[in-house]
């Protein structure tokens, strides 16, 4: 079990999987404070085929846990709007960042896309840009960050508001981690 | 580069992803010989979590690697006769074999079913129990092998069917390991 202090708050690593461009972002929650702590995109557009990319996926995810140590992650719920091909390209990346997260003791909670719109702008069925505008007033940022970033951004926010103050955390599974108590 | 001689002959693992069984087949071919090695199925039906599976699944694939060290690989390429969620669960455990094969250097070649079986049943339409009672007369088994490692020993049939007699096997990738020649 971890635990954490009301100063730590809660860290939470949001996730927007894709083949081409992997969002990530992570926030910091203190009391009823919500702190933007870094976000990025995993590009590996270039990089030619699906196996190199799931590859450089899992290194870049497997550093961004171990630069910000998350408590928690949180990613999308399956969702079926595309075609099946679409569909499964992306359980590709999906799979790789829930056996990243799941070995490092953060198997990541699920939500559905309509409810991280609906939790960063009051409406279910928000666009991109509506959704990275609320997230950099949200954060007080002062550029709203690139599509995936910001989705990842949002993912974390959503877990974060259903979050009880101060909570402890508990980790379980195959990765699960020891943090000592601050 | 990795060099094989005619003796050793080429040894490849065939896959057969699947979230509740996961089926593998390794097979050597000596010149015009094809040599059963080994083949057995995953199984984390009984693992609650798909994170936790994709873990269980990792774990038991880098074994098998770790334990036959193919000089190649194959994979049935995606198929879409399920529906979009089928197709994006079979995704995840999709992604960590391609994962742990590119890691190790051997990412897969990827064979349509309809060509996997009729390479061992001469009917691309043959089902499951046909393939695997082919494969158990092609390889000389005692008993045909369970469904899913029936079907991941069939792939690698139909990659060694389509390989030159001891041509060598040339690695790339960000995992490629070199292999002393013999």
């Amino acid at each position: 079990m971890t635990t954490t202090s009301a100063t730590q708050g809660i860290v939470c690593l949001g996730l927007d999987p894709g083949t081409r461009n992997f969002g990530w972002g992570v926030v910091r929650k203190i009391g009823t404070r919500l702190l933007h702590v870094a976000h990025g995109i995993i590009a590996v557009e270039s990089v030619g085929a699906l196996c190199d990319r799931l590859v450089a996926i899992e290194a870049g995810l497997v550093e961004v846990v171990r630069a910000h140590d998350p408590d928690e992650a949180s990613i999308e719920s399956l969702f079926f709007a595309k075609d099946a091909q679409a569909a499964a390209k992306l359980g590709h990346a999906r799979g790789v960042a829930m056996l990243v997260c799941a070995r490092a003791g953060v198997a990541p909670f699920e939500y559905a896309p309509a409810r991280v719109k609906r939790t960063v702008t009051g409406a279910g069925r928000a666009d991109k840009a509506q959704v990275a505008q609320m997230v950099r007033v949200i954060l007080g940022l002062r550029e709203a960050p690139r599509a995936d970033a910001a989705d990842a951004l949002a993912i974390a926010l959503t877990h974060l508001q259903g979050r009880a103050f101060g909570a402890p955390v508990a980790r379980t599974g195959a990765g699960a981690r020891l943090k000592s108590a601050t």
